[in-house]
């Protein structure tokens, strides 16, 4: 991987346009992607919500857009943020914001265990801040109707409009509770990730560290091998074995050709037991399990957005290889679907595609994803790959983003506006204090930071690991090396902490 | 100074609103302020331009707003830049790169000496960049009518939108020269300096390192002594003599007493001898002396913005101790207005205050220094200067602002995002390549960085020096302490250069 990325860096001057097709499909959201409901309306798991979350919800009345002084601007909205300030030591005492990302707060507030489990050690307060234009933090109105109406209501959800609401947030708070000495260590992951690191990369004065969970800031338009995410997965589904692989790879063919024929959509029916006969979503279904269940691939049984067995990867490998429906190839899928969406054995049938969006993530993502997020290390299919190539084309899916949102797209702006290219040396020279963690199991750590940059931006690199699952709530049954990868990370932020504290001159005992 | 500044950062968190009164006068621009013409239609000496400037103008298509997605955004304007690439060493070789500040980018492409000079030295191109609503740079149609019609047309005049400018334009010269991996330096003096040092903060991967000269970042509300700009004036006549100082200091009440009368009138027309008998612009004119003799305060004479002898703040003190025109008050200061205005001797009579605004500077500045850049180390003026008294007063300062731009000021803006509080230790962590000039003679030198920060964050202070001298071209007669400067500046760059060839394996010989 870091070969790779070298090589991408010294071809590459800055962000160019490749070739290609991708079909016009949405490429895969960070976090999750539209959920594929498995059982009617039970498709999200409500995952019980650890007993030490308990938090405050407050408003910040945010400026529209921070960048430009036309009267529009001075517009306002409710931003919403969680507080928990019952392990805050006092004044000087640390502050852990979480870069609000692609949904409800809420949601990564009940599932950020990390903080939580590290608050009471550092005597830290908690600050969950809601991502503009997600969950409540509506402008227009608070509604998603009138936020989301056209370009023009659109038009203010950028990164750096939200990164500017982060800066906004943090100092009012910090003057609210005359906390001005108070260091803040920002946490993310995927998205919200990448936000945190280019907060301490451009805030620096705000936030004096960061730690930035499966942040793929190298996966972007020109920065990035644009096979790289579904080459991940492929590989770890033939880490698991060959046999697998190929099937995965041969099912695509096989379930097309049973939906051309009444006999196979019939035996489709059979074997899946779709709800209500919806047999022409199994490939899409089929994806979407295939694409989760690597960035999901955590080692212990997990409900982050669905309920999932430990190794998800290996377990539908493990369906596959050992079918117990039939030995086809049509039995080995549905065996290895019953792995993805029904785990829990609870539910009759596969509902297909849903539209519901509990977390309110789509209108949003997909927006900033076809405007400024172009994310291109997830538009091209490779030929070895076990989904069919798809061709990379940046010109073909930048059409298809201006013809859904009706704004140009700005594929070279994040670049310029963030960097990345060159990213070792700029970075070793003008910045501080960053944790990249990358579980090489996630098809995102493809574009993240797998090499320590300098002795304070420090990459933590885990083979058996997926996506962000150091940021996930501990658990007895971890295996060592997650339970290791905390506690270097605590170890991280208290060295950032009493380097801030001896250069303040401040006694971290009195604070 | 330092200890100030230092009081000043341990007692604010943020910025905080004083109390007071400064009777609504705008405060000076950083580089010039209104003139005063001295003779009808010759108050702007047009200074010879040195042979050695020559460039190609070149226009970039800019976008308006490059932080929102909002259809208006993506509007254009042509954004001009000087280019003289006739000492450029090829691809590796570095680009010298101007940031343009409030006014035409001529007047400092004509006047940055420094860059003219080194570029032979360090085989470097030379770019200087218009800032966007000065000069030609003028969104909506190209002229000042439109561009300052309305709030609606003028918003989009912001330091952030100025910067990304730069960024814009950087990056696509460098692809278009296929020079991607050339070093950019970035020079600018005054609010420019203030832009080369923040965007060398903000994009350092665009930017390798910055010559930030008499940028007062730290002049900004809630940073600053709001005294600190008037009490280095005082400081620098007291310096003189405190003869010329007390001089000063009762010159106001004289001028008052006079003007309140016929024959006081008579008698200070006779004295001065106004052009058009126009007396009532007598202490706005010694103002506007006072406040410019000590920022260009050079050690030779100087045609930057009006004709002045060398070291003008002494000669002015010269000729109010040892006047030709009569020993009392009225007759010192017009010897000393004679220095000022009129040092070459060909004029006439004194004008009054003059509407011309020849390089482009005020729809601009006054906007910028009224929504954004509030820099409150101008805006009180204590009861020992040599002007009179201005308590503090933010809040009348504000309120004046709202009525004339029509937008609510953002009086705190500017620090949240570029920071300020605390620079020391935010910048050792995170930042690297600035230089850092300041004259102590020059009043802005008040808001710098005045002791250097790291081994590569450096603070050049003269206590001779006036507003970005070192940028001036040099000169036979410039004193030691001003070669020694300007070859200090050149040593640094080249460690930085040498630096930069290492860290990407470029043989600094080959390119």
């Amino acid at each position: 991987m870091a070969i790779l990325l070298l090589f991408l860096s010294s071809s590459f001057c800055h962000a160019v346009a490749g070739v290609g097709v991708r079909g016009g499909r949405l490429p895969p959201t960070l976090a999750t992607r539209r959920q594929y409901a498995a059982g009617d309306g039970q498709s999200v798991a409500a995952a019980a919500v650890p007993s030490q979350v308990k938090y405050e919800t407050r408003y910040f009345t945010q400026r529209l857009d921070h960048f430009n002084a036309l009267p529009a601007s001075n517009g306002t909205f409710q931003q919403r943020y969680l507080v928990n300030g019952t392990f805050w030591g006092g004044k000087a005492a640390p502050v852990f914001v979480y870069a609000g990302n692609e949904g409800d707060v809420e949601l990564f507030t009940n599932n950020t265990g990390f903080m939580w489990e590290a608050a009471p050690r550092f005597r830290a307060m908690l600050v969950f801040i809601e991502h503009r234009y997600y969950g409540e933090s509506l402008p227009f109105g608070g509604n998603r109707t009138t936020a989301f109406a056209d370009s023009s209501a659109t038009g203010y959800l950028t990164t750096t409009q939200a990164l500017a609401d982060f800066a906004e947030v943090i100092l009012s708070l910090k003057a609210n509770l005359t906390a001005c000495k108070a260091p803040v260590v920002l946490f993310g992951g995927s998205y919200g990730g990448m936000l945190a690191a280019w907060m301490r990369i451009k805030y620096p004065h705000i936030v004096m560290g960061a730690v930035a969970s499966s942040a793929p800031i190298l996966g972007l338009n020109g920065l990035s091998d644009p096979y790289s995410f579904f080459d991940t997965i492929s590989n770890d589904f033939k880490s698991e074995s060959k046999h697998c692989y190929d099937v995965l790879r041969n099912s695509w063919s096989e379930i097309d050709k049973a939906l051309s024929t009444h006999a196979g959509r019939a035996r489709l029916n059979h074997t899946f037991n779709m709800c209500k006969g919806n047999v022409d979503s199994i490939p899409s279904m089929v994806e979407n399990a295939l694409i989760y269940a690597p960035m999901m691939d955590y080692p212990t049984p997990s409900n982050f957005l669905t309920s999932l067995p430990a190794y998800p990867v290996r377990e539908i490998c493990r369906a596959i290889d050992h079918p117990t429906s039939g030995n086809d190839t049509v039995s080995r899928i549905k065996d290895a679907m019953t792995i993805y969406y029904n785990s829990t054995g609870k539910l009759a049938c596969f509902a297909g595609a849903g539209d519901d969006d509990p977390f309110g993530m789509f209108p949003g993502w997909t927006w900033q994803a076809c405007t400024e997020v172009i994310m291109t290390m997830s538009y091209g299919i490779s030929n070895s790959s076990v989904f069919p190539p798809v061709p990379f084309n940046l010109t073909d899916y930048l059409a298809g983003c201006l013809a859904s949102t009706g704004v140009p797209p700005r594929p070279h702006w994040i670049e310029a506006y963030f960097g990345g290219y060159d990213i070792r040396n700029v970075l070793k020279r003008s910045g501080s204090n960053i944790i990249f963690f990358n579980g090489l199991r996630d098809p995102w750590s493809a574009g993240g930071i797998l090499k320590s940059i300098s002795n304070s931006i420090i990459a933590l690199v885990e083979p058996k690991g997926g996506h962000h699952v150091d940021l996930r709530f501990s658990n007895e049954e971890d295996p060592e090396w997650l339970k290791k990868v905390r506690r270097k990370e605590m170890r991280i932020i208290a060295d950032w902490l009493k380097q801030y504290y001896s250069d303040e001159a401040i006694d971290s005992m009195m604070n």
